[in-house]
């Protein structure tokens, strides 16, 4: 591993391994991955708001309007995230099946398919070791039995530091009991948590123009939102108190959790409900308490005042820079050239807290580095 | 009006008139005022979240849990306006009646309450000229006659300096191109739109555990993101560039949209649609652009970290202190008193700004007085 001491390492950075993809293209409803005629690449449609648009599309197959997205090679292919890797100079990633994971699988399924695509993951970082590593996937909808077997598995595996984890939980979210010895047991195994967003809001609050908006409106909006709620929850039924020792990295700076802390810790103590409960006096760890000793934000916020407030929120000690790849290429530029999606998260970097600054290597590299133990090269 | 150059003005201040409690009083299903045998105050009940607990409370009149709020005398007395005023040395308030507003109203009904509601307003602020102005309602479920006859009416009123605004519209939400010409009667009026959320998100996104959590969820998340997704809408929908003179408040500081501005940016460059639609070229206005040019935010926002990115996003120019009074008043001290409420967000500019900087007080009170024309006294 390169021990220089300006590192990069991209710690919000997906993949769908091949095997993965052809569990898409089986299905015949969203999530899934189907080919049209007049499109060179697979589409692959993955949001409900992704939905009205499939829709039209079968119904008039001569429409060249097409849903979801282009499944490039991008997106399946060990050699293009390298080659990307390249050219942006990330020295290291720490790659993640990209959502819907496997929250979509039969429980007779889900555990094989876990340990199926936990391996490839593993696979995939041995070709290049110091290079990759990896959040690894859980088969939530299987019995809790096999849930704690697979963590047992990803805790063995070399280049392991976590898993990428959605907002449905066992299907009742987050904030359900029921997920505590989850939580409980990927704590033990110094696993930390990769929450990322990807039911967003339902569709309904977009109204009756959304399509016009293109994926605007659950990307940019829902996808946050998401994440803001199902990390409230948590908080709010003491989660993060119930398990001391859970490390959790939120996608997008926290969605919008730097944002609305303030307004969340003054409804706590407003609320007659939570007061008469003792819920909401001194002694209780705030949100604030859990952004600054539990919580760990990635820095995928394209903005200098959006990083800016994530610092504040969190600490540049717990920021941790990020691309998003493969979503989100150039449109207009060449894909092999530097992608703007790129530039605009490390420019906010070096705008927020200045060029090659302490604080600016803490966040481009060095904190991954730390928290999710890279140096430890298998 | 007090001439001294410190002025505190609220922009953020709601009452409901007593013949409007009659209105809510006379309703069976939210939004509705009722009384139960073992609470002093008649409850208050506003969210659709405030369902669940009202269902409880009404199959068990023994049930001591309460749904909503105590409706207390200051959500309706002008006295208690004014002493709470003088409890926080505010010297002007803009008042507004508090949602939901007219928007459950048949529409036969609609425009005569308007009318009613605005007099009553107009009333309350000549009884204390140059301390009370209001922002007026319109009735949005009558025709479009009624709603330009409304604006007419309100045009006229000394004391009325613009009108607050829900996010349903004609209840399509508010990119609903026929609501258009509403948007340019009002800017031709001279009346800044005051957008509040109300509506939330929809129940089922805060899980089956919501009710434990009291209001926090759908008031410290449901309302800013309602706020952000309502005015993105119109922002994509191209409302601000269709009425350039349109105007108009974001109450909690934009929601989450300081934060999400860049991320919405993004998306908007990487969209496909949009970009092959010409929609995410140069020379567009970007959704900052707008921020800085014809939105202005509330500075209720609760902490230090969000006042501080408002002032980023907008200006410290374009901030305005309010307190949301009657809303969320202190529950373990006495309510005459100073309200942790208000000073939360009194502490939040002077931390981010300073104290008696030149941008304090512009957000305490100088802004509002320019943008609103709170020196035209009647």
């Amino acid at each position: 591993m390169k021990t220089s001491n300006k590192m990069t390492v991209d710690i919000h950075s997906h993949m769908y391994p091949p095997a993965y993809v052809d569990l898409l293209s089986a299905r015949s409803s969203i999530p899934m991955v189907r080919s049209f005629p007049h499109a060179p690449d697979p589409r692959l449609m993955l949001l409900p708001a992704e939905e009205q648009a499939l829709a039209a599309s079968l119904a008039d197959p001569a429409d060249q309007r097409l849903p979801g997205r282009p499944l490039t090679s991008d997106y399946t292919s060990l050699d293009r995230k390298v080659q990307f890797m390249d050219t942006h100079a990330i020295d290291v990633s720490v790659i993640s099946l990209a959502n819907p994971w496997l929250d979509f699988l039969d429980a007779h399924l889900s555990a094989d398919v876990a340990r199926s695509v936990n391996h490839d993951f593993s696979c995939m970082c041995r070709l290049h070791p110091g290079r990759l590593f990896f959040f690894g996937v859980l088969p939530l909808t299987a019995p809790l039995d096999a849930i704690r077997a697979s963590i047992a598995h990803l805790g063995g595996l070399d280049c392991c530091r976590g898993i990428i984890l959605g907002t449905l939980g066992l299907g009742r979210g987050l904030d359900d009991p029921d997920l505590l010895p989850v939580f409980q047991w990927l704590a033990e195994a110094n696993l930390t948590l990769f929450l990322h967003p990807h039911s967003g809001l339902p569709n309904q609050v977009w109204g009756p123009r959304a399509a016009e908006y293109g994926h605007v409106l659950p990307l940019a909006l829902g996808f946050p939102m998401e994440t803001t709620i199902a990390v409230t929850r948590m908080y709010l039924a003491g989660v993060f108190d119930h398990v001391r020792d859970l490390r959790m990295i939120l996608a997008h700076s926290g969605g919008t959790l730097p944002f609305l802390a303030g307004r969340i810790e003054s409804c706590i103590l407003h609320d007659g409900k939570l007061v008469r409960d003792g819920k909401a006096g001194d002694g209780r760890r705030s949100v604030w308490d859990v952004l600054k000793e539990q919580v760990f934000l990635d820095a995928v916020i394209y903005s200098e005042l959006g990083l800016r407030a994530a610092v504040d929120a969190s600490g540049s000690d717990r920021l941790l820079f990020g691309t998003d790849h493969p979503f989100f290429p150039p449109l207009t530029t060449a894909e092999d050239g530097e992608w703007e999606s790129v530039r605009l998260n490390a420019d906010a970097v070096v705008r927020a807290v200045g060029e090659g600054t302490v604080e600016a290597k803490a966040i481009m590299g060095e904190n991954a580095v730390r928290i999710l133990r890279l140096q430890e090269t298998p």
